[in-house]
């Protein structure tokens, strides 16, 4: 028998605990995503991998919204985030504090989110993940210093948004993991 | 600069080129996911990963439905699939032909998703993904090999199901890239 945990058994941070906790040094930052339930999945998946902070910008909705609480499910009062209206202007910020940019876009130089991982060797890095239909903005990847782009192989041109969130932090999040298994380790 | 590739420089496949290329030796299962968003997701990413079949089973909705179409966005005609009302019955039929099963669950002794990349050796995986609150059904684990989780050290307990799902085929998706870069190799 390989018996499903209970939730206790889990040993899940407080809210509390969460804000105290050492975070994975990553920034996800959001170009004018349009979908409510996107931003909100974005929550959910960057309290599980403790990401540091969400920067949403542009279009982008805020919480407290219902819809965003649909799919963040209370995420959203872990995770710390800050609003800028403008894409640009954030990147900027976030460069001053020491991050390393990389857009997530399917571009002429991309590179893997592994080869992200090995290149940016632990330090502070900031993702940025654009709009539906149209991507990160050029400008935007125009002042990041890489991209990473997720492969395909399919069909479709691109991936959901909160997918790739959650397949390009993940592989950041296996990195620090030995780090980050305090109380949350079993 | 970096510029961002135009939809024509992307190579993507036609449905038709999809349906006769090589597979990543994959299936999804879906047991009772309740979200017709998320099932049409989980047809997207596997469109973009190129999954061998979805099963969809119990409550899951099945293609055609307009719900799905929003987030599939035309993956559902893609990417093949079966439904199966009974979760366990679709998992013997699995077996029979030739998957080794995996439920993506927290549970007594899971395994990291590359662990079970590494333990398949490129042989047919099936993932069993589970409905939205209750996970995969212990008797579906009870009938699995073996259990992936993805670990997680936030507040909240479980993950969103569609990016789950993003997660844990891409880390499959990862292996199999060379032999599937086709086509959509650039």
């Amino acid at each position: 028998m390989n018996l499903k945990l209970k939730i206790t058994e889990m040993q899940r941070l407080s809210v509390e605990e969460f804000r105290e906790s050492r975070k994975l040094p990553v920034v996800v930052v959001l170009d004018n995503v349009r979908s409510l339930y996107n931003v909100g999945s974005v929550f959910r998946t960057c309290d599980a991998f403790r990401v540091e902070e969400i920067i949403i910008c542009g279009i982008t909705a805020c919480p407290p919204n219902i819809e965003i609480h649909k799919t963040a499910i209370g995420a959203e009062f872990a995770v710390r985030w800050r609003y800028f209206k403008d894409t640009e202007e954030a990147v900027n910020v976030l460069r001053s504090e020491g991050c390393r940019l990389y857009s997530v876009e399917q571009c002429q130089r991309s590179i893997l989110p592994n080869q992200a991982v090995s290149e940016s060797k632990g330090g502070k890095v900031a993702l940025v993940f654009g709009h539906e239909v149209k991507g990160v903005q050029q400008s935007v990847v125009d002042l990041s210093d890489g991209c990473i782009e997720i492969p395909q192989a399919g069909t479709k041109h691109s991936m959901n948004v909160s997918v790739a969130v959650g397949v390009v932090v993940w592989e950041f999040f296996k990195e620090f993991l030995p780090q980050l298994a305090d109380k949350s380790a079993r």
